[in-house]
């Protein structure tokens, strides 16, 4: 599989266009962990995924942190080219959560392409509004959902990311995640664990009844 | 005043464009108060504003409101014409804040322009990361919600030691004097100023409202 199977409208490319993308395309492969992009870093560039698992993420002066979104094989981040847009006023950092293989499109050269290009300009424009959903789904679950159903869907979500019930997760790291601190997020496991819900060990988080977590989730 | 003074991409459309919409604008005048979208209703089409006030927020299923953002003059509502787009998946609504004097866009049209307008497009996306950055800058006020309530003890400080409500700060300055950065002290101001708490000038602050941000700062 090419970049050309990846891209969703490369179709809808001049031939002149397609030539220049693949002639600045950056193939890189990144370890877990590795920062990809961060607001005062420069430019990087679009980011589209072949395998692996990306996260984006915001920072508090105090180094909190809170997941914005997820990225997988085939999503693309405009974030990581923030500067292609003058309105985009907001710092994200992008971390790989997975060993990950991508592509970098430039940014000078995606912005060149989009100014000319209505299909590419359109399809910008429905990436942004997907991460906008995100982001609006997330507001509404800071401002409007206790934590302990905010905890219940992160760990139905993983299980379902990972496909298993058993999450190699720290509180830590789930704190980071939903923007807690680790003795809020150590409590609240504590609590699903007398009630049956989660088992906890060193480093992971089993599953025990996603029935009842869903519900709780639902309430 | 027309419309075409007020649409920034004027001259950036076809003659033929600019006669389709010209030819199915529609102006309404809507007194304070008036809810112009919400989520359940039919797709209202872009909202471009001549004079007044409009108020964009999400409500909980218990009735709970947060501002997202503000409109005002010459700003235009994308949100208004969700359904023009597939990818936003969250529901706003827009109510009057003050009287105010509008166009409506026709959602069908805008839609079928952009499609085969590069420059339609791009203006489009430049007004979606306007909003993005409003919500993600609302996102780290909740999250970490302690800058605000620095501004506003640092302004409220500032009045005691002059015996003023007119404080000849600069953003630079009030920036320099809380570790922070002159463009989260410009936006943060500008908040407190839509709030109606304070009046900003060149070179100057006016309190207008001591009452309200002693609150914010014991919040």
């Amino acid at each position: 599989m090419s970049f050309q199977d990846y891209f969703p409208i490369w179709n809808q490319l001049t031939a002149a266009q397609q030539n220049q993308m693949l002639g600045s395309l950056i193939t890189r492969t990144v370890s877990k962990g590795t920062v990809l992009h961060n607001g005062s870093m420069d430019c990087t560039g679009l980011i589209l995924i072949q395998s692996g698992q990306l996260r984006a993420y915001i920072l508090s002066e105090e180094g909190r942190e809170i997941t914005i979104y997820r990225l997988f094989e085939r999503d693309m981040c405009l974030f990581s080219a923030s500067c292609m847009m003058r309105s985009i006023q907001f710092e994200v950092t992008i971390e790989a959560e997975k060993d990950t293989d991508l592509w970098v499109i430039p940014a000078e050269l995606y912005k060149s392409i989009m100014e000319k290009s209505a299909p590419v300009a359109n399809y910008t424009n429905e990436l942004m509004a997907t991460r906008f959903s995100e982001v609006m789904w997330l507001i509404e679950q800071i401002m409007w959902k206790s934590l302990d159903k905010r905890v219940a869907a992160f760990l139905l979500e993983e299980s379902a990311i990972e496909q298993s019930s058993e999450l190699k997760l720290t509180h830590e790291t789930i704190a980071n995640h939903l923007g807690s601190h680790r003795e809020v997020i150590t409590r609240m496991l504590r609590y699903f664990q007398n009630e049956g819900m989660v088992k906890l060990s060193r480093g992971s988080v089993r599953i025990l009844d996603a029935d009842r977590l869903a519900a709780l989730q639902d309430a």
